[in-house]
């Protein structure tokens, strides 16, 4: 309890990196390089102390005893053109610099002016308002990550200075409960619902996310006097320490990524009790739902409550599992997954059924109009996803991050990168006056926590394990990385995935090397041909990583092609709201019907899917580049029902017979495109014909 | 806007009314009148002033110049033994007091007599709290017209002059908006939500009711001083006077049935004002849909917002066409009323889809677990097809009439009459941890609002128009009454309506008479037999009023043979939580599945129909005496779907084929008895086995 962190302000450049070349690729004629992408501020592995920070990724799980799986440093990775580097480029050059200034503009910032005495505006925002500032010094910490951004780089500085100005000598700093509210800090009633530590979390990982990127420790030392000298001090177990309510999970993961960045083992064991919870803080049965803690979560059954602190818990509870192997997590952590899979997650990846409490709902409770799908939920589930894949290495936990990446989590964001989704639904009609994609919200924690991953998003692509390395996921990238025993290599994706069906993946060990390459074989790809070099190779298998173990030479190409068929999924007879219904899905992409690509005089309500011919036969997939930033869609004959129109009202004698339907020409278009047009009904679950 | 009321104190008789006998019946010998019920309190018609009051209906519509139909007095019809019969003995027996004790247990009565120096108990419960007392009251008022119970009046008189104790000079009335509050009486914030005009709408409703059944003026005098003494002088349109924002409906009906007692037109003028709006408060765009007020009632397009507030506009705007005929109001009217039939109703005749805002949602949006159906809304559903009805005289209005009240109101209350439903969802699962019925809400608007309308029942068995007598609803029952030109009439019903399908009815004038008998012919009725004295009658159509125009005898028999055929309903295919699935309804009732009545180890969310039968043929009924008060119920063979089992997880590529279904042995119960013994899977719609 006492351990002195092993790491110390004097091992650390303080001052900016500067800016370094990218090692000379032996593929740079390749295609998608082409020098949009900002230059990397190091890709040279290092061993040294001093640069140790530059090394680590999204999670550094360099000493965690029960990660299977390693994380690769963000910037070891480089996404180029294609469908995730038209979107970072997209985030990071308007959606971060765009969010700033409305933070801004929104008083987020004056909130710690005025603290500083240099603001007279008054506290605005709600009491988390702290969070999104923090959050989006995450997002540029990430972006920071995969290259130096000097006017990024100021501006984020800027906002550090001013953030740490106003922490307390105890290293107290929230900019709500100041004045006359500060009587009320900590309290019971305040840990329920104040936020205060929910905001330090996403300080604590925007300080981590900026020093990874830039080696600066301003924000990380603030970080650790807020958990050394407020907290640690004054809060915890025993009666000398007054007990912790989390109210929002989000400091047990944060708590354990400093643990991991400082070494010191208070932080851990900190983290291990919130999640146990304190008995002395008492709230009404609901609240340990709503809250998703208090009680310890391990007694965890199935997931309910607020899902985003749902989510945010499983991160905490895993991350504690992989420092710690402690199995009674393990087992929960399990029972919670299958809850998620089986009985609680949409076919985007989304979560969270009930608008009322921002909550899961009851199994199989997925309603579609009403679904909440807050985009944080969904970033929850792909971090918690994360955690589990690193402690197994198993590609289930892959599929469901693609699925959640692609979909829930993609649709949040405008294809301009200016416009934001709080929900997620999986159908709308405008004409209920909800307005689905805005500039901005006063609870605006979707869009920073969306830029965050975004930005962060190559430090998922691959992971490395003892043996070798994984491949998560697929797009035109460049790994430039090394094994676990140092070994250099470097690894160049070119594929047009999702829309095209191959990739072809060049493997470069700095010398002809031995180990496993685990690449991921989607759960959705029925029949994936791999080679090595040309020659087939068997036991592939969908939904596992192929283990291609050989000694592997510079140059070695591994060529893949996917079973891109599309797919129409239906969901268990119990979902009530899917129930007689699909959805179309190809590859990673879930569909959807907006009305505006439906013949004219078509209501989507009464639109069906005709899916009693061959599945294989019965789309056609067309690229559409003057579409929504180059989509494919999928067109199809389906049919419109002719009921509504000929039976007004709502109850009738059943009568299968009178059911009408008139054949229809069908386009779809991936999900997480929607709502980029003209406000128009849109539907990913459609009744079929009835045969 | 000075005239003067035309009825005053001096008029009335203020003491206790004699009870006297019922007058002798030429069917004294029927079953039914066993005597089980107290005795009137009066029956003889009367055309004297000082006795007016005893024979005004649930709404006293004999001077309102655009009603079609007029109310008979709750007095003038006495419901024996039968289906409604033994639930007004509960009501009456239980129902109210006990509630009226918890109303005292909780605080309600002492928010009262703390302000009379009486208590020194702290304010309880919400701000609409009074309104529960005065619901209360008018259930007592409702119930004392059917006949004297010298407990209940005693009692209820205590309370009233508790009340009337505590009323300002001014005219002021409200236990919440005192002491420090006071302040903040009338201001816009709290018209909006401090429901200080709702609590005095009831207060109204209850006075007028309590008046009507004892001719006792105090609470009646109490609340003319309010409207007279406090609104009129302060507040309306002008710029002398402050605005109003109804913040919940329900002043403006409880002030257009004062208008109807006291003639006083300020009444009248005061609600339409309320109906039209007062731009002088101004509320966010989402206000005027959640609130239901604020804009021109006329500018309505749908039904939105709460679902309470709605119905209760609704009621008051209808009130107010029946007063002035404004063919804008009715114009709106039928709008709002395609709206709710085609749109927006429950098939138990509830409203309300949404628990968030207990509001309505978008068109067919009718989820079934999640429906929120409040007690409250489908009795305002109720209210207002009862004053449409009387503008028109229409079956239709009827039709949802029955509906709501014998299913998504009669589930409202256990059978028992202790325990109520605040929400009345079409399906249930008690692992959800839901509490459904419960002997107590802090929230407790629904359980009083239930027995005012059992207790009002009575009055909404006739109506008479200038050519006749209607007969809206079914049940053993004798009206003794009159006809618009003054003909005493007295109508004998026999039957065992719902469960049997024929009604014996014996209509008697006091001298051979020529008018028009309208007998209701139920919607759900498709081929219904009607002979008078035994002689066929053509021309029955269902969902309309058979009009039966002849000179009737003393002793005349109209016989009916209902179809009670079960139906097998489908809903528009557009409600999505009902698509692929079937609800069965056997006359007025809809039926469900309880789970514990069905074969063990079945999950009732596998269970399916198979309706590929002839309708006729599929459902054994049976009346079980000993089950649930005595119910018919509906025994098929159906089927349980084994995809659940075989196919755990969510999705799955769609396979017509691969869906097995057993054949299981399925029995319905009516959906109001739902939740009467251990808690158990529930619901109305169930899916069709696929053909």
């Amino acid at each position: 309890m006492t351990k002195r962190p092993e790491i110390s302000r004097r091992e650390f450049v303080s001052s900016a990196v500067s800016a370094a070349t990218v090692t000379s690729l032996p593929f740079g004629k390749l295609a998608g390089f082409s020098g949009n992408n900002p230059t990397p501020l190091s890709t040279a592995p290092s061993s040294a102390m001093s640069s140790e920070w530059k090394d680590q990724g999204v999670l550094n799980l360099a000493k965690s005893p029960y990660a299977k799986l390693r994380n690769v440093p963000v910037h070891a990775v480089t996404i180029a053109s294609g469908f995730w580097g038209a979107r970072r480029q997209t985030n990071v050059e308007k959606s971060v610099p765009s969010m700033e200034k409305l933070l801004e503009a929104n008083g987020r910032m004056d909130n710690f002016l005025r603290l500083a005495g240099k603001s007279n505006a008054p506290q605005r925002g709600p009491v988390f308002s702290d969070s999104d500032v923090y959050k989006w010094t995450e997002a540029a910490g990430f972006a920071l990550q995969s290259g130096d951004r000097p006017d990024l780089r100021a501006n984020t500085d800027k906002l550090i200075n001013e953030i740490v100005a106003v922490q307390e000598p105890s290293g107290y700093l929230n900019t709500y409960y100041v004045g006359d509210r500060a009587k009320d800090r900590m309290t019971p009633e305040v840990q329920r619902w104040g936020h205060e530590l929910y905001n330090m979390g996403h300080f604590l990982q925007g300080a981590i996310a900026y020093y990874r990127a830039t080696g600066d420790r301003a924000l990380m030392d603030a970080g650790i006097h807020f958990v050394d000298g407020f907290l640690l001090p004054n809060f915890g177990p025993g009666p000398e320490k007054k007990p912790i309510f989390s109210g929002h999970p989000e400091i047990e993961l944060a708590l354990i990524e400093l643990y991991r960045t400082t070494g010191d083992k208070r932080h851990l064991e900190l983290a291990g009790y919130i999640l146990q919870g304190d008995e002395r803080i008492k709230v009404p049965r609901h609240g340990y739902v709503y809250h998703f803690c208090g009680i310890p979560f391990t007694s965890r059954t199935h997931l309910e409550g607020h899902a985003v602190r749902a989510m945010y818990a499983c991160c905490g509870a895993t991350d504690y599992y992989l420092e710690t192997g402690d199995q009674a997590y393990w087992k929960t952590l399990n029972t919670l997954w299958d809850d998620l899979v089986n009985h609680q997650m949409y076919v985007t990846g989304g979560v969270g059924a009930r608008s009322d409490g921002e909550a899961f709902g009851d199994a199989y409770e997925l309603p579609n109009f009403t679904a909440y799908g807050e985009s944080c939920a969904a970033i929850g589930n792909m971090m918690w996803n994360w955690r589990m894949l690193a402690a197994t290495g198993e590609a289930k936990y892959t599929d469901v991050i693609e699925r959640a990446l692609y979909n829930g989590i993609n649709s949040g964001m405008s294809l301009d990168g200016t416009l934001y989704c709080y929900r997620n639904p999986l159908a709308f009609d405008p004409s209920s006056g909800d307005h689905i994609r805005n500039p901005w919200y006063d609870v605006t924690c979707c869009p920073p926590n969306l830029e965050r991953t975004f930005a962060s998003l190559p430090g998922y692509f691959y992971s490395t394990s003892t043996d070798g390395l994984y491949l998560h996921l697929y797009d035109n990238s460049l790994l430039d990385w090394h094994l676990e025993d140092g070994t250099r290599l470097k690894v160049l994706q070119k594929t047009n995935y999702p829309w095209g069906d191959t990739a072809s993946i060049t493997v470069t060990p700095e010398k002809p090397s031995e180990f496993a390459f685990y690449l991921r074989i989607p759960g959705w790809s029925d029949r994936t041909q791999v080679t090595v070099n040309g020659k087939a190779i068997s036991g592939v298998t969908a939904g596992q990583y192929l283990a291609l173990r050989r000694r592997w030479l510079p140059g070695d190409v591994v060529s893949v092609k996917f079973d891109l068929t599309t797919h129409v999924v239906e969901a268990n007879p119990r979902v009530v709201d899917d129930y007689g219904r699909v959805a179309m899905q190809r590859g990673p992409l879930v569909y959807c019907l907006e009305q505006l690509d439906q013949p004219e005089g078509i209501a989507l309500a009464d639109v069906r899917m005709n899916v009693s011919q061959k599945p294989s036969s019965q789309f056609h997939e067309e690229f559409r580049g003057d579409l929504l930033g180059g989509v494919v869609v999928l067109n199809c004959v389906g049919a419109v029902n002719d009921d509504s129109r000929s039976r007004s009202g709502l109850y009738f004698r059943y009568n299968r017979e009178t059911s009408k339907n008139l054949a229809a020409k069908l386009t779809l278009i991936p999900y997480y495109a929607w709502a980029n047009r003209a406000g128009t009904p849109m539907q990913v679950w459609t009744p079929v014909v009835n045969g």
